[in-house]
């Protein structure tokens, strides 16, 4: 037993659970409180176990949900950057960049490594794994949104072209769901006027 | 595409929702509030990512994590038992098994035979997947309740005898993180007073 390798994961472990203090901008499906990022990660690795079929390439499962569960580690130093929020945006690559070392590094380095490749790969989005997981990252707060009456969409204002460009690669991933949310999430929100036209 | 079956998915997937109103017994680490259903099957995902190398035998990743991300799921319906509260736990295994026909069911057949299978995997604790789920499940709180300075234990007065009666298998999925936490969780919490002797 190699004392220092264990206890350098369980620091990270226990550093992980940080994430469940990041809050994000979607409403629960109830509206009473909005999400944070370890229910965030736990209810993707669920849709990706539920809803893989659906890919538009083959996906390893356990390499997508992989990817997902700690894909949002970052935050716990650079904070939740919300999708339409252009000035935070502007600082937010370099702010993660910092974070993916610190946390990372608290690991062994072969896991370190392996982890932080998890991170590359999600964030360069050019493997099937990875375009199915921003897929998911999408969908799922969709979801949620709709299901809480389109609440988190009116009160920011967030425009339809807003979220269309948020998604324009969302179908990349898996056009089935693609569509799916834009009809039965997206679509009646535009109609009910929770999400503003144009 | 088959979509009877797609929303049949979806809303299985909205209804997982509720696992983040699912009230759990420990606190996180900062002592601050305690912890839901999908935080914690979240969080156990990622230990075992981290820590499926000291398994006593060799296990499939993807299904361990797969019947852990879902164990929880019949807490919707069946509300969380609290591990030291012997009237409630006469009525768990009827409560639970109502949940579980009606939230699987919510699933098209295939898949809800066989996300009721890993729960039923889980239970039995079986299998060499099942043995180490169950390790996480012991592991993840204890390492967050000493992180939290022992509150948990010491607000619900639980001796050590309870502790090592509930972690009596826990060393069947992996000695090595039944004896880190032993030596690094509980101990110290005999030790200072936290877990009642005895």
């Amino acid at each position: 037993m190699d004392s220092d390798r264990i206890r350098q994961q369980f620091a990270f472990c226990l550093e992980m659970d940080q994430e469940k203090n990041i809050g994000r901008q979607t409403y629960l499906s109830d509206g009473a409180r909005k999400e944070n990022d370890a229910e965030h990660a736990w209810h993707m690795a669920v849709m990706t176990l539920i809803l893989s079929e659906y890919a538009n390439e083959e996906i390893d499962v356990l390499h997508t949900i992989s990817m997902l569960l700690l894909h949002d580690v970052v935050e716990i130093d650079a904070g939740d950057t919300y999708a339409y929020d252009e000035e935070g945006k502007k600082t937010q690559r370099q702010r993660e960049l910092a974070a993916a070392d610190r946390l990372y590094g608290l690991l062994p380095p072969d896991q370190a490594e392996k982890m932080r490749a998890l991170w590359d790969e999600f964030e360069a989005c050019e493997t099937p794994e990875a375009r199915f997981a921003h897929t998911m990252d999408n969908i799922q707060p969709a979801m949620l949104n709709a299901a809480a009456g389109g609440k988190a969409w009116s009160e920011k204002g967030v425009h339809l072209s807003q979220i269309l460009e948020r998604n324009k690669n969302t179908a990349n991933g898996s056009e089935a769901l693609w569509n799916y949310s834009r009809e039965n999430f997206i679509e009646p929100n535009v109609k009910n006027g929770q999400i503003k036209e144009g």
